[in-house]
C-alpha cells in the first residue's frame, strides 16, 4: 500500500532550513513541514496574496496570481500555495510574508504524527498464520467402470480423503448438481473450492467444484462499512496481496449522517428494506470496480477476475451498520439500555446478503461488543495486533463517539463515548468535513495573530475540518489568545472581534473565501469543541480507572480511523484530547477495521482468536460508571483542572 | 393403523366349513377365504351367472341379477358376487356351481401371507429411541435493563444454555431477524425450535423463535416416492402418532411409466426441470391435504395445524426417483456402469426442494446404496427393523425392480434384479395394473377348469393383475393344464385353445368382461411370467451365493412394496419365486419406505443409525457375477430345474 514517488528538497531561507517533500507538493505545506510559518488567509486559493516567497534558486511551476506584478515574478517572487515543487529548490521567506521582526521565521511547533502501522503479509507468512478460510485443490480421480461404479459424489469425496487427507467433507444441494458435468468435462481432472474450518474439529465444506485445474484463482473480499463511507479490498488468497482497492461513500448518508438518525430512519416502514440495499448496492458498486480495476494474479489463466471466483467475503462495521446490513431491527440500539440484536454473527453465504456473489461465497460478519462498540472495532484491535501484543495497549478510534479499547493479549476492556459530532463538522459554527476547500491545518503569527491556512486540496477556505478544528484551538491556546476556559483574552489584532456567538477568531475574510462570509471560530465552538474532546479524555479516564490503571502505565497508543492519521499529537496533548504520553509511543493503524477484515480474510487462526478476543473484551457502560461525570466536568477545560496529568502542555504555554 | 371393523360368520354346505369375514364382504370372497371354489367367470360383476349360492339362514344384500328368476330368489338363490354380508349366515354350495360331484365343495389350496408386521410407537418409546429430530421449548428470559443489556439473541442463548442445557447452539440470519419481536411480544416467554444433532458431539440448530409457548405444537412429515405413487403422513413429533395420511398417484406417470422412461425424459431439454416439478407439486397437494385432514392434538392451542409449524420433513425414494426430486441428472443411471450423482444427501432445507414449507424446516432425504437399491430399500430395511434383528433375514421388495437384502444387524449385503414389468401388467396380453376390474384372485375347478374370478372391486374382469398373474400360474401348474415348462398339456376344455400366441387358458369370455375379447393367459405370458420370477430367484440365490449361505439358513423374509401384500406364499414357492420356507417366516411390512421414513422422523438414534446402514451394506452388481446367469437359465422352469429346492411344490403337484 506504500508508494514509490520522487522526493526533492527544498531549503528555506533566512532560516536556512531544509526538508524534504514529494514532487508537486506546494511550497506553502513544504514550510509547514520545516517548521515554518507563512501568512496565508486564503488556504492555498492563490486569493490574499500574502504568502509571497522568493525562489532563489530551481523553479517552481505556477505560482503566480494577480497579486503580483511582472516585476515581482521577473525578482522570482511567487505565491508560496499555489507553487509546486518539481525539483530541489532555494526560497526565501520575506519578513513581511512570515519572518519575525529581524529574526530568521516564526518557528512552526513541532509536528508529532503517530508512526504508520504498515501490515506486513510476509510477517503473517513468517508467524506461520497465513491459513485463508477457503482453499482450491486440483485433483485427477480415477474413471468409473464396470468393478467401480461409486457415484459421482462419493467418487470426489474419497479423492479428496485420499489424495489430499480432506476428511469430513460436507456439501449442499448445488454442489451435487454440478459434480456429475464437472467430472466429466475435463476427463475426471476437478477443482474443489473447500471452506476450511475455524475450529481443526469441525468439517471441511465443499463449496465448488470446477472441470480443469484453477487452484491459482482463489479470491476474497474485505470490508468495512463505516457511517460515512464504504471501503473494499479484493483479494488473492492464494498469495495475500490486495489486487484491488475501491470505496464509496454510504449511500446512507442521504438520510442522516449520524447513526442515531440511520436508526430513526430504519425504523419507518420500509425504512430497514431501504438502508439495507442501499448499502448492498454500494458494496455491490464497489465490487464491480474492483474486479474492472483488479491486475488478475499470473497463472495458466489470467484472464479478468470474474463474481464466480470469489469465494469469500468478510465484514467489519459498528454496530449500527452491521445491524443495518443484516436487516436487523436496530431500534433498540438508540434506546436506553441500548440492547442490539445481536452481537455475535452466525457464518452467512452471500445470498443471505444479496450481494452479487455467487451461491458459494462464505461471508463472514464481524462480532460487536455491544451497542456502541462494534464491529469495526473488533477488527480493529485484531488488525493493529493489540490483542498479540504484550504491550499495555490504549487503542482508541475517534469519529462521532469515541470507542475505547484498554488491554493486551491477556485482557481487553472496553467502552464508548459520545463526542459529538465536532470532529466531523457538526456544532461548529463553519465546521465541514474534511474534502476540498476545509481548513485542515494551521499556524499563527504570534506577533500579528495572522494565520497560515493550509486547506484540503489547495482550494479557497469553505469552513474547519475536525483536524483543522483541533490545531487552530490547540494554537490559539498555546498563544493564550484563548485562556482554559477556552474563552478569548483581549487583544487589539482585528482579527479577535465581538460576533453573534460572543468573541470570534477570523481566520479567513470573506474576499480570500470561497464562501459569501468571513470564515471564523467563536467561542461557542470552542465550548463544542471541548465537550468533545473532554468526553473522550474522561472516556480514557474512566476506562483506565476501572481497570485500576493510570496514564502512566500506557505502552502504546493505537489511533484509528480516518481521523486519527490526522492528529496532531501535541495539540491533541496541549488541549487535553489526548493523555499525555512521549509521542513514540502513538502508533496509526489507518483504517482498522478494513485493515482486521483484510486479516480475517487470510487467517483461519485469526477467525478463531476473533471469537477469544469477543468474549475476553469486558464492556464498561460509562453511564453507569459514576466517576465518569466527574472525570467529563475535570476535563471540560484546556487542557484540564489537573494540570499535573499535562506537565508538557503546561511548559508549552508556560502555563502558571 | 388397524380399523375394527365387526366380523360375521359365514357357514357353508355341504362342507360345514365357518369363516369369519368383515363386514360387507362378498360371498364369494368368503368362499375363498374359506377354502372352497365357486365357478365365477365375471369376477363378481353378476353377469355370468354361474356363482349361484343357496342363502340358508340369515341374509345377504344384493345378489340379484338378470340370471336368476323370482323363483330361484324367493327359493334363496343368490348371485355369490354380489351377495355382500352383513350377518351371521349359512349357505349352500350346489353342485353345479362348485361342489365336486358328489362331494362336498372343491378345495381351494388353503391361503398363506405373510405376518404384517404394525409399526409400534410404544415399542420405539420403550426401546428409548423416541427422539424427534427438532424439539420445541419455552422459556422465560431474564428481561433487559441497565446493568444487563445483553443482546436479544445473547440473552436466548444463554437462557437456552442456563435452563435447559442447550450449549453449542448455531442459528442464522433469519432466526436473528426475528428474536427481537419475538422476545417482547410476549413479555420475554418464548418458544424455540431446535433441531438437535444426530450426531451427539454436534451442534444444535435454533431453526425457529416464537412469542408466547408453543412447545405442543411440533409437527414433521414423511414422505414416501413412489415410481407410481406418492404417499405422506403428518406426524406429532411430541406423540409420534400419525394425525393425516394422503396419497397421491406420482404425476410423472404421464411421461414414464418406469423409471428408464423418466430419466429418458429428464435428458430433454427442460425435462429434468419438469420431473422435479410435478412431483413437488404432488407433494405439496399431498401437505396442503394433510394439512386440511388432520385432527390437531388437544392443548391450550388446538386450532388447525398450519405450514409454519412444520419442522421437518425426511423422504424416501428409489434413486433415480430421489434423482429427480432433487434435480440432479439422473442419466448414468440407466447407462452402464450405473453411476448415480450422489447416494448420500447432505442435510438439505425445504426451501432447496422448493416444497411449500417454512424456510426452517429441514429436510432429510434417505440415502440411496447404488442406482438400483435406492433410499427407499434403505428405508426399508430401517422401518422393518431388519437392520436390528438378530434373525438372518432376507428382505424384498418386488416391482418392476426386485431389490434383495440379506443379513441382520451385524451385516447387510444387496442387489437388485429386473424383474421387467410382468408384475405390474406390462408384457402380459390382458395384464393391468391392480385397480378395479382386475382380476387379483383366481381358484380353478380341477374336473371342468371352471375358474373363479375375484376382481378387484366386484366389477367385471379388465385384465390380470400381478397377484392375479402369480395365482393363476400357479393354480395352472399345480393342477397340471401347465407342465414345468410353462407349456400348456393337452385338454378338453373349451377354456384351452390355441390363440395368436399360441396356446391359451380363457379366464373369462367376452359376455362375462368389461372388455369386447376374451381374458386369457397365454404361453408367451406365462413365458415373461417365468422370466420375471426367475430373475428374482436367481438374484436371491446368487447373492446367497455370494455370502456363502443357503437357503435354508433364512430365519425370516420380509416381503415390502404394494406387491408383497398380496402375495400368496403358496403360489410363490410352487412357481419358484421365492425359496421355500415355512410361511411362518414371512412377514410383510407394506409400504416399508413410508415406514423408514416415519421412524426417522421420530427418532435422531434411527438416523444416525441410517449412515451406518448405509455403509454396513455391501452392494452386489448381479450383471458382474458370473454365478447369476446359471442360476438364471435354472429358474427358467416351474418351479426350477433343481427340484429339492422346492420340495413342499412337488408334493402339492405329485411332482415325479
Amino acid at each position: 500500500m506504500s508508494e514509490n514517488q520522487t522526493e526533492y528538497t527544498i531549503t528555506f531561507l533566512p532560516a536556512n532550513r531544509t526538508v524534504k517533500v514529494k514532487d508537486g507538493s506546494s511550497v506553502i505545506k513544504a514550510a509547514r513541514e520545516a517548521g515554518l510559518h507563512i501568512n496565508a488567509s486564503c488556504g492555498g486559493a492563490g486569493v490574499c496574496g500574502k504568502c509571497r516567497v522568493i525562489v532563489e534558486s530551481g523553479e517552481v511551476q505556477g505560482g503566480t496570481s494577480e497579486k503580483l506584478s511582472p516585476e515581482d515574478f521577473e525578482n522570482g517572487y511567487r505565491q508560496a500555495c499555489t507553487a509546486e515543487v518539481h525539483e530541489d529548490i532555494t526560497v526565501r521567506i520575506p519578513e513581511e510574508t512570515g519572518r519575525q521582526k529581524g529574526g530568521l521565521g516564526i518557528d512552526v511547533p513541532e509536528r508529532h504524527r503517530a508512526r504508520m502501522h504498515v501490515f506486513d503479509i510476509e510477517s503473517v507468512k513468517k508467524e506461520g498464520i497465513f491459513y485463508p478460510p477457503v482453499e482450491k485443490v486440483c485433483l485427477e480421480l480415477p474413471k468409473p467402470g464396470a468393478h467401480d461404479n461409486r457415484s459421482d459424489v462419493g467418487r470426489l469425496m474419497q479423492g479428496l480423503a485420499d489424495q489430499l487427507g480432506k476428511h469430513r467433507l460436507v456439501t449442499g444441494l448445488t454442489v451435487l448438481r454440478k459434480v456429475r458435468r464437472a467430472l466429466r468435462e475435463k476427463d475426471f481432472l476437478v477443482t474443489a473450492t473447500i471452506e476450511l474450518p475455524v475450529n481443526e474439529k469441525s468439517r471441511n465444506y465443499l463449496l465448488n467444484i470446477q472441470p480443469g485445474c484453477w487452484k491459482h484463482r482463489n479470491f476474497g473480499l474485505a470490508f468495512d462499512i463505516g457511517t460515512t463511507t464504504v471501503y473494499g479490498v479484493l483479494i488473492d488468497l492464494n498469495t495475500g496481496k490486495i489486487l484491488a482497492k475501491e470505496f464509496s461513500y454510504n449511500p446512507q448518508m442521504s438520510y442522516g449522517e449520524d447513526v442515531i438518525t440511520r436508526i430513526i430512519y430504519a425504523e419507518k416502514p420500509k425504512g430497514l428494506d431501504m438502508m439495507q440495499d442501499l448499502v448492498i448496492g454500494a458494496m455491490n458498486e464497489i465490487i464491480a470496480r474492483m474486479l474492472k480495476n483488479a491486475t488478475p494474479p499470473v497463472g495458466e489463466e489470467h484472464g479478468p477476475i470474474t463474481r464466480d471466483e470469489i469465494n469469500s467475503i468478510t465484514i467489519a462495521g459498528n454496530t449500527t451498520m452491521t445491524h443495518l446490513l443484516l436487516k436487523l431491527e436496530p431500534d433498540n440500539i438508540r434506546r436506553s439500555p441500548y440492547v442490539p440484536v445481536c452481537t455475535f454473527i452466525p457464518p452467512l453465504c452471500s445470498e443471505d446478503l444479496e450481494l452479487e456473489l455467487p451461491h458459494h461465497c462464505v461471508a463472514l460478519v464481524y462480532p460487536a461488543i455491544s451497542s456502541y462498540v462494534g464491529g469495526d472495532i473488533v477488527a480493529g484491535v485484531m488488525g493493529s495486533g493489540m490483542y498479540r501484543t504484550d504491550l499495555l495497549t490504549l487503542f482508541i478510534d475517534v469519529g462521532t463517539n469515541a470507542e475505547i479499547v484498554i488491554g493486551n493479549k491477556d485482557w481487553l476492556a472496553c467502552a464508548a463515548c459520545s463526542a459529538g459530532p465536532a470532529f466531523e463538522g457538526g456544532g461548529i459554527t463553519h465546521g465541514m468535513r474534511a474534502v476540498e476547500g476545509a481548513i485542515s491545518d494551521f499556524s499563527l503569527n504570534p506577533e500579528n495573530l495572522e494565520p497560515m491556512n493550509i486547506t484540503e486540496g489547495n482550494k479557497a477556505p469553505l469552513g474547519i475540518c475536525g483536524s483543522g478544528l483541533l490545531i487552530i484551538v490547540a494554537t490559539l491556546f498555546e498563544n493564550k489568545v484563548l485562556n482554559q476556559s477556552g474563552k478569548f483574552n483581549p487583544s487589539d489584532s482585528p482579527r479577535i472581534r465581538e460576533g453573534r456567538s460572543g468573541w470570534e477568531y477570523v481566520l479567513a475574510w470573506k474576499d480570500e473565501c470561497a464562501t459569501d462570509h468571513d470564515i471564523v471560530i467563536n467561542e461557542v465552538d470552542i465550548e463544542n469543541f471541548i465537550r468533545a474532546k473532554g468526553a473522550i479524555f474522561a472516556g480514557i479516564m474512566t476506562l483506565l480507572e476501572q481497570v485500576g490503571l493510570q496514564v502512566s502505565d500506557l505502552e502504546q497508543i493505537i489511533l484509528a480511523g480516518g481521523f486519527g492519521s490526522y492528529i496532531d499529537l501535541d495539540s491533541a496533548m496541549s488541549v487535553g484530547m489526548l493523555p499525555e504520553v512521549d509521542s513514540s509511543k502513538f502508533l496509526y493503524v489507518g483504517n482498522g477495521s478494513l485493515m482486521g477484515a483484510w486479516m480475517s480474510e487470510l487467517s483461519n487462526h485469526i477467525r478463531k482468536d476473533v471469537v477469544e478476543v469477543v468474549r475476553k473484551m469486558t464492556s464498561f457502560e460509562l453511564s453507569e460508571v459514576p466517576s465518569f461525570t466527574d472525570n467529563y466536568v475535570a476535563s471540560l477545560f484546556l487542557p484540564h483542572t489537573d494540570l499535573t496529568l499535562f506537565p508538557e502542555a503546561v511548559k508549552r504555554r508556560n502555563l502558571e
